[in-house]
């Protein structure tokens, strides 16, 4: 069943009616076999599909059940982000356990808050029962143009938005069963970066991915993915307060963007316009054999080169 | 992790790899962060979600790996059919604990077949480790005028495709350990009835709905969404053979479908086009109350009338 406001008897009925209450405005055109979405003229489709589970993506303890919904609209609204689409809107398929059902409400609470976040609704989904609780999100986007990662080419200029770090941080504190303190912020809400997205595609960028994996990986499937090596010099990378390099590189879930252009972006202007550093950390390559490579100062002054002193 | 072949190490991305490599054709565009689909000019975007999880929507003792994750694509297939929209791919979000993972490839050929015989291909996914299997397919479609649930009025003939019955025969079997027989490949192998769809909502049906939850449940969503009543002549209901009506009206996961027509439909063209019955089972009425009535032979006569003597 799904995509269902005439909704007969049952259980799983009454909760979607619950949270179709709570949704309000949120949610749009849900009642039928399936949702129907109007595309803009000359766009293409863009979607996506991310999946947070409960033990494998996150943990019950350590995030509230508000937060834990809202992330996993957050992370499949930043593949979106990834290939600077408009949001069209969002397929929730969700399982929830006897042990989670009295924290529908929250559950919903947090999907419609990332909805409204990324400027987008609900249009459809499935509730099931199960064992664990497992929310499968899909986005849908339009673009006329959208943005591959493949699309870096050798003397590109890499930026990243954002400052990278908290959520790994937030991780270990968590984990050791310290406080994460001003990281938590950072890790339990982000947002997906979509207005930035779009300015950026506006301004000639060349590839795109956001950061899921951390700095260092997602440079690397954009590097495979556009044939080229990526330099980054370490001392340009964009820190979180109280974060250092070695921990914001392989920082994951930050859902800020790494973005490629052969001109230069103003980065002065998109920090006004979006309150969000973007920063310029390295230089595409057309190395052979691809991959990142990340320069401290020390070895790229011995290597009697630096990419970045122009 | 979604839309991957650039892909990493891990296991996640080997699994993923062995899963494009069985999908062959079957799978396209994959390996960025969102698929990318072009809509034919003029079209709606239609799309549905549905989940098939371990437990609770399937049996692991009942079916095989292929089945199960065949059944679990048709399944969200079939709402495209019920909207009559053209297939334009295939997102699949799998959950796939430790005990499941030497039928990964079993999975994955379930879904190719499924995707082949909806004639449309798998475009992106998201796999991830868990308590329980979970299939999570999201159908992406395209339509001029996707057929509701609403459009039923009163004096429109009530069809349905196929005969029904068997997969609920299949299950009362399996539930008494007894062998399904000739319900069996009914039950495990539905084909959702994508083309037949397009066949019918090209002559002008008013409404269509896919039999899920079983044929009075089913009209019963239909005759809410369009505000009217419904009258079935039992008689005329076409059984699986082997089946009573009782059981026919309730068998769920049939994937024929119901539409509504205010002009008599060729029943005979679209049974020799298709291989596959359909049949007028009744009547729209405006009746205040909405609802739907089974009405058997004597009770009609009783009444005084009989919506099918004309």
């Amino acid at each position: 069943v799904s995509q269902t406001t005439n909704l007969g008897a049952g259980a799983e009925f009454d909760a979607i009616r619950r949270m179709l209450a709570r949704w309000g405005n949120a949610a749009v055109g849900i009642g039928d076999d399936a949702a129907t979405i109007a595309l803009p003229r000359g766009d293409s489709l863009v979607v996506s599909v991310d999946s947070a589970v409960e033990g494998q993506h996150f943990k019950r303890t350590w995030l509230s059940p508000r937060e834990i919904s809202y992330r996993a609209v957050v992370a499949a609204a930043s593949d979106l982000a990834a290939m600077a689409a408009r949001p069209l809107g969002l397929l929730i398929a969700m399982t929830v356990p006897v042990s989670w059902r009295d924290h529908l409400d929250e559950l919903a609470d947090g999907m419609g808050e990332a909805a409204r976040v990324a400027g987008t609704v609900i249009r459809g989904g499935n509730l099931s029962d199960g064992a664990e609780l497992s929310i499968n999100t899909t986005v849908l986007g339009a673009a006329f143009a959208p943005i591959a990662r493949s699309g870096a080419r050798a003397g590109d200029a890499v930026y990243v938005t954002g400052r990278l770090g908290a959520p790994a941080a937030a991780i270990r504190a968590l984990e050791s069963n310290r406080s994460p303190g001003e990281f938590r912020e950072r890790f339990a809400r982000p947002v997906a970066r979509i207005r930035e997205a779009i300015w950026l595609a506006e301004r000639g960028i060349t590839a795109a991915i956001d950061i899921s994996d951390g700095l260092v990986a997602d440079l690397g499937h954009l590097a495979a993915a556009s044939g080229v090596g990526i330099d980054v010099d370490a001392a340009r990378i964009p820190l979180f307060d109280g974060v250092d390099v070695d921990l914001a590189v392989s920082s994951g879930e930050e859902y800020e963007l790494i973005v490629t252009a052969s001109q230069a972006l103003d980065e002065r202007e998109f920090s006004r316009r979006f309150d969000l550093l973007l920063t310029r950390i390295g230089v595409v390559t057309n190395r052979a054999n691809g991959g990142v490579e990340v320069q401290h100062a020390s070895v790229a002054r011995a290597r009697g080169h630096d990419h970045f002193s122009g």
